[in-house]
């Protein structure tokens, strides 16, 4: 089976991945003990993943080194930075690096934003599932998941989950 | 109980109600014979409905004379124009149209779109309950359902309930 790249992340019903500033904080609302909306098994799938440098560098400043630590890391850059662990500051091309992932032997690619990688990654037709957990607010404002710009994708539905806190998480294949 | 302004709309996995142009034959993809996705019990719900001018000329242009001929529909306008039958062609105050509507006994009040009327009664927080039809499509450029700018507004999931076809129909309640 095809190594598959999968976009795993929350918006509000609006459609944003984050207030203007980068805050996270309208997640809070669906926090319930013990409930982590399938994320643990979903990242046990997973071996490789990738995210942009200002997500990363949003992380680390909110005091985790990296979260990600046991699993391959690509850090998507512009700035050369010499590799930390299995973390990797890549600056290449981004389209090279999946193309080259997807050829070699492994588990799911996690791509765990931002809003940039997804939009590159979207637009150059590179994903092929999106599992997107719908938070129960407007948010008015902020970092849209998808941008305008794109050619039409036909997805196919594999589950929609509502849960007691209202979100929703819906799981697509990206038909190519 | 309080009468409710409803948005019961379709959008797109990626959060558009129409292509650039205003063509909607994404809409075809989950088109099912028999299948109505709850529009004709919600309809029955109804007995006003509110719509953007050139959302009704949309429609009248697809040869439909009005397709709310049996409630009170209000077409929102810059133009005054002669109401015909139970459509009126309104240029006043939105919000005050509604406040009026409100106080008045009736059933449901729908918003049919299009994108200008949702987001000046989004921003109004004139909106009481959001129905929103996911189809299965990243349809990449369009006419946005949410456009930024608003003000945050958390929201209540009534059901979540997903069809053969791929349509997600999620049901929220608005927070006032």
């Amino acid at each position: 089976m095809a190594r598959k790249l999968t976009l795993y992340i929350a918006a509000s019903a609006d459609g944003f991945i984050a207030a203007p500033d980068g805050d996270l904080s309208f997640l809070n609302a669906v926090e319930v003990p013990g409930e982590d909306y399938g994320y643990n098994v979903f990242m046990a799938t997973v071996d490789t993943v990738l995210l942009g440098r200002k997500t990363y560098e949003k992380v680390v400043s909110m005091g985790v080194e990296n979260p990600h630590a046991d699993k391959e890391c690509y850090v998507i850059t512009r700035t050369p930075r010499e590799s930390k662990g299995r973390t990797i500051f890549y600056t290449g091309n981004i389209t090279d690096l999946i193309n080259r992932l997807k050829s070699e032997n492994g588990n799911r690619i996690f791509c765990d934003g931002g809003g940039e990688i997804i939009d590159e990654l979207l637009r150059a037709e590179l994903i092929d599932e999106i599992i997107v957990s719908v938070i129960p607010v407007l948010l008015g404002n902020g970092i849209p998941l998808f941008k305008p710009g794109r050619a039409r994708q036909p997805l196919t539905l594999v589950s929609a989950q509502p849960y007691a806190s209202g979100l929703v998480q819906m799981h697509y294949e990206v038909n190519h």
